[in-house]
C-alpha cells in the first residue's frame, strides 16, 4: 500500500560502523511508502558503512547533526545496528538525549541487530519484550528487558529485530507500526 | 626487570575485529619478562587486527582454537579490546566457558577496553571494581560491577584498563599480577 507514511518525518540515527543493509533497506522501504527520511549523526559529512563489521561497504552522507535536532521534529525513529555504531552513539550525550526523549514521547522507534543497545544506555529496555543480535542480549536482560528470539517483536512504542535476515519482516512491521502514529512533526510544518 | 615471568604461560583470547595494539603491545610486555603467550581464538589460520576500530590494521596468526584449550594449561588471561572483537567472542560458548573457568580458578585475568565485556557474559562482574572503555560502562554496572575511571584496577584476581594509552599502566601491572600468581600450568609441563 503505497504512501501510507505520506507526510511523515522519519529520522534515522547512525554513526560509522553502521551495518549498510540495516539502514539502506528500511529507508528505502520507508520511502517507498511514503515518508520523508533524514539521516542524523554525530558528524558531519559522510559516515563509513560496513558489511559484517569488518568489511567496507562505502558510505552514507549526513543530513544532519542530531545535536541540532529534536524528537518534536519527526514522527518515528529509526536504529540501525552495526556493532561499532550503536557502540559510539551510546557514548555521545546528544544522541543518547535524543533517544530517550522520542522514547518517553511514546512516539514509535525501531531498532535491529546492535541498536537495541540504545534501550541500555537510555536505561528504557526496563520491563520491555525486546529481541536484538545474540550479543546484545545478556545487556538487554541485565537492563531489565524480557529478551525473545524472535524475527520481529513490538511492546508499546518499540519494534525490534534481530539481524539482516529479519529485514523484510522489520520493514513490513515499522511501516505499519510507524503509520499508526499520532502525525506530530507535520503539526510544526512538513 | 626482565625474566620475572619466566616459565609463566599466559593465554591471550581474541578474535577478528582485535584492537591490534592492545594485543600486541602486552603480548610483547609479556615475552620480554619471560612469559610463553599462546594466542587462542575461535577460529584457526588469521585473525584481522583493526585500528580504533574502523581501519584495517593487519593479522595475526592463532596458536590454537580455545575449544580445545582448557585453563589448566596457562598461568594467566589476557583479553584485549576492540569492539567487535569480544562482541564475537561472547557468543561463543567454548569461548565463555573457557574465560569463567579462568576466573573461577582465582588465577590473574586482565582485560582492556572492550574486553571488560566478558565479565559481562560470565556474569563475573557482580561486586568487582573494574573499568572499561567507557561505552562497555553501563553494561558493567548492569552487570553488578563498580565502574571506575582509572588508567588500571586490580580487584582480586581482575586487572582492567580504559583504553590504548593506558597500555604501559597496563603492562607494568599485569606483568606485577601474572608473577604473582601461583605457577599452576607449569605443574603439567610448559
Amino acid at each position: 500500500m503505497a504512501g501510507e507514511l505520506s507526510g511523515r518525518r522519519v529520522a534515522i540515527l547512525a554513526t560509522d560502523g553502521v551495518e549498510r543493509v540495516e539502514l539502506e533497506q528500511p529507508r528505502q522501504a520507508l520511502d517507498e511508502a511514503g515518508a520523508r527520511t533524514t539521516l542524523l549523526s554525530i558528524k558531519t559529512g559522510e559516515i563509513a558503512a560496513r558489511k559484517f563489521d569488518l568489511e567496507d561497504a562505502g558510505t552514507f552522507t549526513v543530513d544532519r547533526l542530531v545535536k541540532d535536532a529534536s524528537p518534536d521534529e519527526y514522527d518515528a525513529l529509526l536504529l540501525p545496528g552495526g556493532t561499532v555504531n550503536p557502540d559510539k552513539l551510546r557514548m555521545d550525550p546528544t544522541a543518547v538525549s535524543f533517544v530517550r526523549d522520542f522514547i518517553d514521547s511514546g512516539k514509535p522507534v525501531a531498532a535491529i541487530c546492535h541498536g537495541p543497545w540504545h534501550f541500555v544506555e537510555t536505561d528504557r529496555a526496563r520491563g520491555r519484550t525486546l529481541t536484538s543480535w545474540p550479543s546484545v542480549r545478556t545487556d538487554l536482560r541485565n537492563a531489565g528487558a524480557t529478551v525473545v528470539d524472535e524475527q520481529v517483536v513490538t511492546d508499546g512504542s518499540i519494534t525490534t529485530s534481530r539481524m539482516p535476515d529479519d529485514i523484510p519482516a522489520f520493514n513490513e512491521r515499522i511501516i505499519q507500526e510507524f503509520a499508526k502514529a499520532p502525525h506530530a512533526a507535520a503539526v510544526g510544518g512538513s
